[in-house]
């Protein structure tokens, strides 16, 4: 695997577009169209909140459809709780945009981040989309990238290849969404259909964040090991990151698969498949720890790690629980070491272990040992440790080899600025 | 049902008081004793959280007693993350208590709250229980109930009397805690058992704070229906509340029941049972009530209501997500009426209900009807209600009679400032 500077439009075949629409009131770019110029076979992950904005029903229908080749975005308005006009607007995004790339509605796909319970400006997206079709690149992966930000100060890309045999692929994506991040997001083509996946909105001027990420490759792959590889992906990236506990209404993660790479097809849990789910993971976490670094009223980058839990998901929903501890979060914002609240938020992870087993470690610095408090630890280290930009926390449970890691940041006072107006 | 004056030695029998035996730094009061000059049958509801502190679980050993008399407590440290120390300093905390009283160390429970992972000054507390037993008195609720506080601004106290037949019988009581404030806690006796109630802990100088509630009364009423009464209590009061989300190692509500009122033994659902349940309950909701008014850094109280669910966990379930979601407390605290995060954090509560039929109100103003936004709603009205300084939502799923109520407060910068620093 190597990593390469890029995002959306380094996968061979891939062209992509942002333009300014109207839709937000700063005036910035919103509105943002992802092309492949062959058919490719897509996948998707979408918020399992039940409240559901329209463009994520319409995406789910139109995966019924074996081939896509577009998405559009508009960021701004999250085109949610908008009842039947909010499905007709985001249909009407996904038609305009298939009739100007001469394409069937259901090969486009359709995504929307921005405040809830607004209607869509739909006259605007409909008005913009030619121009947008127009000025496809594929030095546009970074336009599209900033086109889909609400409340994030950056873009966020990334992009690697890998080499399957004699041929070498490319993987490239760019994410959004850096406030209600908590995404629990599933693989899933059909209405009802849902693996696991959901992300999260965000605000500074435009409303709430939502989660929203898009993945291009030039892989040949079937779609089955696609949607494999992407649940893979997602439960160790996306699901694992929280800014703020919020779930989003929109989160939604594509990837799209042209197979101009032109490698023997991905057809079955192989080698091949291996090597590239492998890199599709690697992408996906990178790109979800850049919501995290660049969360609302950020200050410091947290990694969770649990160990020694009976089983992965048990260590899982423990470190997102520990991410999730609002009192945690404002001692790490305070360079604090208060330690015990980590204890508080294993113990009411709703994973059962020995109390008794526990162990707590502040980077190196071990302070709790078998559940109780190790004597003379160096409190002053603890303090130093707590007063970088990058902590590390890991608990043992020492009862297992379950282990997985979970990213947070701090809750600053920022934050509460940040989401504590705006939106009238 | 009549509201009186009162807390903890309100009820006939009971003796208090409240001492500064220098656990708090700020060398205000925090050593406190709850004392019934007669025996009384006891039930208690503790944490449901793993990582318990020693004090709760050496009460579970001692609530295998089946009568007890006294309560001893120390603010300013928790006792929790200690191992075999704080268990044998929790043990030592009963037993000096019990001899100064002569009573058996088994009649005495024992609760803390402060920082974790502290050692308990243990050699402070018991020179210091010969004068707090000295002090006891009529007159000492209140200094109980001030001794018992962390990061609170104030005493939280309640006490009520209820007719049963031709006795009236008296039950009062007092809490605290206004952060690491999210109750899940279970009536239990036996260090495994746990029926279900968690509190939380809070600091401002001294540490987490935790919920503590202590009631005491003088109805004559059988220990199984008193467990049963305050199971009942509890789901809907403190089980209720969240300030935070963060649930405390500490978490406890004891009543002690002593019989002194003379009215005829509660001994099964009967409607004495109900007449006394229903007070029981409406004092731990007015004291849950408190701990929220009083959150760290709240500068508002919030009513959250869940109507028309399948079942009533289903309700309770939701209107707890909603007063939990971080978003939603920021913008309450700017005064700004986005009520989208509240249809996000329906959506996101685990519950199943079909969102083309969730209506939400604020106040009476309703602003989503059938999953739709109402057109034309009044956003002026929509933000003069949440600039106010009691704010009520309402969502109603409209498929069933499931019903609850949840209260928080606001999600403010000074919470950040309070809990950033401090432990060290």
């Amino acid at each position: 695997m190597i990593v390469v500077k890029g995002g959306v439009t380094t996968a061979e075949g891939f062209l992509a577009n942002g333009i300014k629409a109207g839709i937000k009131k700063s005036g910035k770019h919103d509105l943002a169209l992802l092309y492949s110029e062959v058919p490719a076979v897509a996948a998707a992950a979408f918020t399992t909140n039940v409240f559901q904005a329209s463009p994520i029903k319409i995406s789910k229908k139109h995966l019924a459809n074996s081939i896509h080749q577009a998405v559009v975005v508009n960021s701004g308005n999250a085109n949610c709780g908008n009842g039947k006009t909010g499905d007709r607007d985001a249909l009407l995004m996904a038609d305009c945009t298939a009739k100007n790339l001469d394409l069937k509605t259901k090969e486009v796909l359709v995504a929307s981040t921005g405040i809830i319970g607004r209607r869509l400006p739909i006259k605007n997206i409909k008005d913009n989309i030619p121009g947008l079709v127009m000025g496809l690149s594929r030095e546009g992966g970074g336009l599209f990238s900033e086109a889909i930000l609400t409340t994030d100060t950056k873009k966020k890309e990334f992009a690697l290849k890998v080499r399957l045999g004699p041929s070498v692929v490319t993987i490239g994506g760019c994410s959004k969404g850096v406030g209600m991040i908590h995404p629990v997001i599933a693989v899933g083509r059909h209405p009802s259909a849902s693996l696991r996946m959901v992300p999260s909105e965000r605000k500074r001027v435009e409303g709430h964040a939502t989660m929203l990420c898009f993945i291009t490759t030039d892989a040949a792959i079937t779609r089955r090991m696609l949607e494999e590889a992407l649940t893979e992906a997602v439960e160790d990236s996306f699901n694992m990151v929280s800014v703020d506990g919020d779930t989003s209404t929109n989160d939604s993660c594509f990837i799209l698969a042209n197979g101009l790479a032109g490698n023997r097809r991905i057809s079955a849990k192989d080698g091949y498949y291996h090597k590239f789910a492998e890199g599709l993971k690697f992408l996906t976490i990178e790109l979800a720890k850049m919501l995290v670094r660049d969360g609302e009223g950020a200050t410091k980058f947290v990694e969770i790690e649990v160990a020694g839990a009976a089983t992965r998901p048990d260590a899982a929903k423990m470190a997102r629980r520990i991410s999730m501890s609002n009192l945690l979060k404002c001692c790490i914002y305070g360079g604090d070491p208060n330690w015990g609240r980590i204890a508080a938020a294993c113990g009411s992870s709703g994973v059962k272990f020995d109390p008794n087993k526990l162990d707590i470690y502040l980077g190196d610095l071990k302070v709790l040992s078998g559940g109780a408090v190790v004597k003379n630890y160096d409190i002053d280290k603890a303090r130093s440790l707590f007063q970088k930009k990058e902590i590390s926390i890991k608990v043992d449970l020492k009862s297992g080899k379950g282990r997985a890691a979970a990213w947070t940041c701090d809750l600053s006072k920022e934050y509460v600025g940040i989401n504590s107006e705006y939106s009238t």
